[in-house]
């Protein structure tokens, strides 16, 4: 009977926050996936319409890292109408050399919520403007305001602003993020607004229309588009991509179907099998990123399965040290 | 913070048997999938060849269920070299309203092994000849050992022969099951003195070349076809798909890329596009089966996610109704 470790979403909290060391784990695990031996399948999709529900199960296997990670993300959109939140979820991990249970990591998503945030924050180490200090966010979910945390995490930013298509929740969401940090956060009421004279652009929503004109592109400028991650979602006009210096995907077969690539290749704006550099490679150095302050850099986030992977191992390495989290013979 | 219901294997194991109601719980699944809106996605398949490992992902939703589930299952064929099993996994049940967690089965494949041994049952139940009396099992696995259990759920079975690989390994499990079942069971040294004269014949190997020449079927016989569930796995002569009378696929999409049928497309024996039913059709009556005692019928059974979230709803039923199992807040 193996023994596994039950960690409950208040113990992931505790033992895995958003910070410099979240980051570092997300950046490994791009670099992983450029330098080593990966294995990540396509995401499994299955789709509730009865319910407006989605699922999402993403896995990844890193070369020689003990474990890997299943992970299930359902999101169900007419859940905030009942009092519960949209996106849940739980992430299983087990042991490369055997496919043993190690762990269950009942998360309802929080541990995503980190390596997604901690995702933005190494697109923007790598690829935003060294002193960017001005940074606009579209969107006021939770990742609207995780994303600001890692931003300031990797730049010195001082200045922020926030657009949402619900100006009350931006406001609200200007005015908890400027308590919380040092910053000056203040809300707009038009995305331009925001994004006029921004060194760091976040677009955290679910849109299925672009809210991100390219001509509103400035010198300078770096966008992490991390809202589409299906088919269907789409937050940036896609002329931005061919417009902008550099565009890189972090996983490019992802994005060439789920993220903001897909849709200017159905516009027909890219070619279908246009290369462009990833994110691990970038970090990796086998690719150039930006070579000057005035470039413009876009960086468009699918999610993978790669960063669930490497967020459990290091819950769970953090688990074991700490003798945190429950255990289960089964 | 949700409540969730953990169950163990050996609660599992008392709640769900392998019986009539287990073999209803399938047929059920089936008939669902051919009249009712069920999704269910391709499988999602990680290998991990380090290992000698493969973890594959099964889901559906079926309209009208409360729960769905997700199957993750590790197959780690290195496993029993140091005194593990092969197979693990568990079973994660999900709300369909929600998506909230509901419950972690924690079977380590058991769930699995009942569901593919009642859908065994099923198979029989609606293609071999009412008066099957004879049956023939090829392999000496957990599988061959639940498939003849399943059999005598459905038929008259008064007599049974087992053929393995390892000779050694049948007659362990000929003798083991003529003490476990009132049978006449025998271990066959060639697959065809097994096969010739049996009514019923299941293959439960994880062969990748076929171990049954279609030059051995016999009018009347019915093969259920259970080991390929992957691309690379074929226990049966491609060519014996078109010598029997009936075809029945699990699910034709999937037995088009992982069962024996893919072979016989491969081999141009069938053409991709070739209809043939479903077991569901059959049950549902929409389609004919075998309509006399000299035809000869073949299901091929790849596995599939609906059954997996209808016996994951049986045993979350029936652990709710006796109140076993424990319960976890996250």
């Amino acid at each position: 009977m193996p023994t596994i470790k039950i960690l409950a979403e208040r113990e992931l909290r505790q033992i895995v926050p958003l910070d410099h060391a979240a980051v570092q784990c997300v950046e490994d695990a791009f670099h992983s996936l450029a330098t080593k031996t990966v294995a990540m399948p396509p995401i499994l999709r299955l789709d509730i319409s009865d319910h407006r529900g989605e699922v999402d199960v993403k896995t990844a296997y890193v070369q020689g890292l003990d474990g890997f990670a299943v992970k299930i993300s359902p999101g169900f959109f007419d859940n905030p109408k009942i009092g519960l939140p949209s996106t849940n979820g739980l992430i299983v991990l087990l042991s490369s050399q055997t496919g043993l249970l190690k762990a269950l990591l009942l998360d309802n998503g929080y541990l995503t919520n980190v390596r997604t945030a901690a995702a933005g924050a190494v697109a923007a180490k790598y690829l935003a403007r060294k002193d960017a200090s001005v940074a606009a966010i579209l969107g006021a979910g939770i990742q609207a305001r995780l994303q600001l945390q890692a931003l300031t995490l990797v730049r010195p930013i001082r200045q922020a602003r926030i657009w949402a298509r619900e100006s009350a929740k931006a406001e609200t969401l200007a005015w908890e993020l400027s308590k919380e940090f040092d910053l000056h956060v203040t809300a707009c009421a038009e995305p331009h607004e925001a994004v006029a004279g921004s060194h760091v652009i976040v677009t955290t929503t679910p849109a299925n229309q672009p809210i991100f004109d390219s001509a509103w592109l400035e010198p300078g400028q770096h966008i992490t588009v991390m809202g589409s991650d299906a088919e269907h979602k789409n937050e940036l006009d896609p002329k931005a991509i061919v417009q902008a210096d550099f565009y890189v995907a972090d996983s490019l077969k992802q994005t060439r179907t789920l993220g903001e690539l897909h849709h200017a290749i159905s516009a027909g704006i890219v070619s279908p099998d246009a290369r462009f550099p990833e994110l691990g490679e970038i970090i990796a150095g086998t690719k150039t990123g930006r070579l000057n302050e005035r470039q413009i850099t876009i960086v468009d986030l699918t999610g993978t399965g790669i960063q669930d992977t490497a967020i459990a191992a290091l819950a769970f390495k953090r688990a074991e040290a700490s003798s945190v989290g429950s255990s289960f013979e089964s």
